[in-house]
């Protein structure tokens, strides 16, 4: 048993539709690939906490969790970052986005314009996984 | 951002009830409450693969992985031990059950009985949830 960083990731579904954002041109890894919001837990907080203020700091949107959906882990670089990841799938609340300067871009984008996104396909699984469950459950569904 | 351990555990459901272990009577902490099967993420592994690994150690069973239900963060004992943690629902597959010396006694519970012992009140969130799950998804839901 060692200790890691945890990342969270977010797929923020409003009426039906998911917010991905293109990385900026200036970015070392991956620049102008379309991603999710993505984040990584500081101490004292749940993944939960977690991923709802990284959305926050990133967009400005108030979300809320409908379920931790995938998980797994890789080494972020190299061997000295560990990383373990989960992630969520969440429903928009309210505020108007505000892009920092790592995006260039946004997309509220269809479960099946992601699928087809050739940049995205590291997140196929998630969103798969996603539509899979949207068949049983309600749109409105939340755990309470 | 800060590197910590990660905890999982699992509710492992056969036939619609769920497989609840008594801590052995020896145990410093919270001796003979009930619970379920939890372990500790080891490096290179998903959460996935090793809450897997977790069942099969502590019991013999093979399991498959419905879906991670509830997620959080604690203090496992003082600050130097920093863990977040993931719950799975899980669903038995096959093996007959080897208790280790953890634990004295198992049972097959439903969630209405897990719900009703005092000892498991931490984990009332976890089958609340997969109850109500179980309202909208068949009993052999799994993600392909």
């Amino acid at each position: 048993m060692k200790k890691m960083y945890l990342g969270m990731g977010a797929a923020v579904e409003k009426d039906g539709r998911f917010l991905i954002l293109k990385r900026s041109g200036s970015k070392d890894f991956a620049p102008n690939a379309w991603e999710i919001i993505t984040g990584r837990l500081e101490e004292e907080e749940s993944p939960d906490d977690g991923i709802l203020r990284e959305i926050f700091e990133e967009t400005g949107l108030e979300t809320e969790i409908i379920m931790p959906i995938e998980t797994g882990f890789f080494y972020r670089g190299g061997k000295e970052f560990p990383m373990a990841y989960i992630s969520y799938w969440c429903r928009y609340i309210s505020g108007d986005i505000k892009l920092s300067v790592e995006h260039s871009q946004l997309k509220w984008a269809s479960i099946e314009e992601i699928l087809e996104e050739p940049t995205m396909t590291h997140f196929h699984k998630l969103f798969e996984r996603i539509l899979q469950l949207k068949r049983h459950l309600s749109s409105d569904f939340i755990f309470h």
